[in-house]
């Protein structure tokens, strides 16, 4: 039987030879995501993403025990951590979930410090994503320390993101929340027995009414409501809701998983899964495309007038846009 | 008067002007940066880095001002916000900082929210500047909000960074560490009046021992005396200081003004000026060569070739891997 045959029939040692041999992009490694690439495509994939010091790690740990308890699913964790380009910062915190989920088959956790690019590191997760997808794990965690463009990037992998705060994680974070917050298809406020989480949950209202203006408020019997426009096709009736969790103490996890389902069940009634399945996929291509771009170009020209192309830049005899062009029109061997 | 000439005698309006035009990426804006390039390569770059929450901002603020009272050098900031790829999340952050810089025409600060991909967002950078150092500002701040790839990748384009931390700011600001601490050079701990200062500290020390392994430890007149091995070139003999600052009030800011003097003039006297220089405008190259072969090739292959392309993927036909290989081969208009 082949390594990714094994996988298929359930063998653990081939999952966890897999993972290191895509993680690693060996030649294997691609065969292997080829090869196992028609059994993907069923798992749910849930971004988990938020600034540091909001208690991502222990949230995510908490989610896996309760998907695992209720319901019985196969729950993988794959953690990114881009801010440790060098060495392997996500070790500390594998050793502390272990102490929680150790034992259990059901449970998979693969941390991953990032190397080279961040296209690479976009592509590395995609990669891992699939091999845990084809093994069969149901709901696959992607967890990433911080809230960059890297997190940006990867949390579009996913079908569902998560955006965690925390109270009183000082003033940057209000900047953070922009952007962040236009990806987030649930809100967590993590933490939630801080002081201060009252301001956190007023900061997120607001500014989500930003990213999601609402479209029409009518008098229902009395009641205001509101509804999206449905002659607007951009905005689909999903309202990011937000969710207090304190993870360290397993408080308000259940009702987040729930809400996590029920956002599945959204994607899939309202035909979004297949709109988000196909733009992961594009933005996988993407940085594929990429990769491979840069690679042959490599190939094809000579380390030596490289050197020399870069050596005429720093004399500034040349600027940077030439010397692209000079290194596109005249390669050779 | 061409616009590169009006930059280059010092017009403030022409400077605003080219900003924009290397900002949206315009083909004048790369003309621009190909006609100033030669005026460039005067200016100290120094990279400002580190977490949400650990006030980067009000030291960048407190930075410039003392630069500027202290030795009247004209300072420029670029603010890099690349947790808000939609919406212009540096906007508040500006607003601020106007009440204590404004007016002042030896300082410009410029703010960028990211857009696209993170080579496209490392490339703006370094074109911003560019046109500041041809423009004859004697010290640029680099400041990114985060600590992940991105702030990595920007932080390549200085000379000195500074890599910023705060007390308290939880427990993953521990992982965070360890890859971002290799990229410091000079270590910031900011909110020094805090509680738990010297917790931050000690973690800082133990986690700049692993990074700067120490490689020789003498008695020298009955003192301990710590040297670098000087036949290990990889080694120089730079150790990263650690400088306590309260920026809100201004204390540490001239002591550590002066730590990124000393940290040019130890570039300078080393030689390594000249190496940072060099794999600056490498990574440089490296980005424009990216995004330039990315470009090239969606002239070649057409929309509706792509969009088959990836529809087999999505029907799980081709895996992404082989949907890359048919791109690069099947090449047509």
């Amino acid at each position: 039987m082949t390594l990714t045959e094994q996988l298929l029939s359930g063998n653990r040692l081939a999952l966890t030879r897999l993972l290191t041999q895509v993680e690693n992009d060996t030649t294997e490694g691609r065969a292997a995501l080829t090869e196992l690439f028609p059994h993907t495509g069923k798992a749910h994939l849930i971004g988990v993403t938020g600034a540091p010091g909001t208690g991502k790690s222990s949230l995510v740990n908490q989610l896996a025990l309760h998907f695992r308890k209720q319901a019985e699913r196969r729950i993988a964790v794959v953690a990114v951590d881009p801010s440790s380009p060098f060495t392997g910062g996500a070790v500390l915190g594998d050793r502390v979930r272990m102490r929680d989920l150790a034992g259990d088959p059901g449970v998979f956790i693969r941390s991953m410090a990032s190397r080279g690019s961040l296209g690479g590191l976009a592509q590395t997760t995609a990669g891992l994503v699939q091999v845990f997808d084809a093994a069969g794990f149901d709901i696959i965690l992607i967890e990433t320390v911080g809230a960059g463009q890297a997190e940006v990037e990867i949390a579009h992998l996913a079908h569902t993101t998560l955006v965690v705060e925390a109270p009183g994680l000082g003033d940057d974070i209000q900047a953070i929340k922009a952007g962040i917050l236009e990806i987030a298809d649930i809100l967590v406020v993590n933490k939630a027995d801080r002081p201060g989480v009252e301001n956190t949950l007023k900061a997120l209202r607001s500014a989500l009414e930003l990213a999601h203006p609402v479209r029409h408020v009518f008098q229902h019997h009395g009641v205001l409501k509101v509804v999206e426009a449905p002659h607007e096709p951009e905005y689909n009736s999903w309202i990011p809701p937000i969710r207090k969790t304190v993870a360290t103490e397993g408080t308000g996890i259940s009702e987040l998983a729930d809400e996590i389902d029920r956002h599945a069940r959204h994607l899939h009634e309202s035909g979004d899964w297949a709109t988000r399945e196909r733009s992961r996929l594009g933005s996988e291509l993407e940085a594929l495309l990429q990769n491979m771009l840069v690679a042959r170009f490599r190939k094809q020209v000579s380390e030596s007038i490289y050197e020399e192309v870069l050596d005429r830049v720093y004399q500034r005899e040349l600027a940077p846009w030439e010397a692209v062009k000079v290194l596109l029109n005249g390669r050779s061997k």
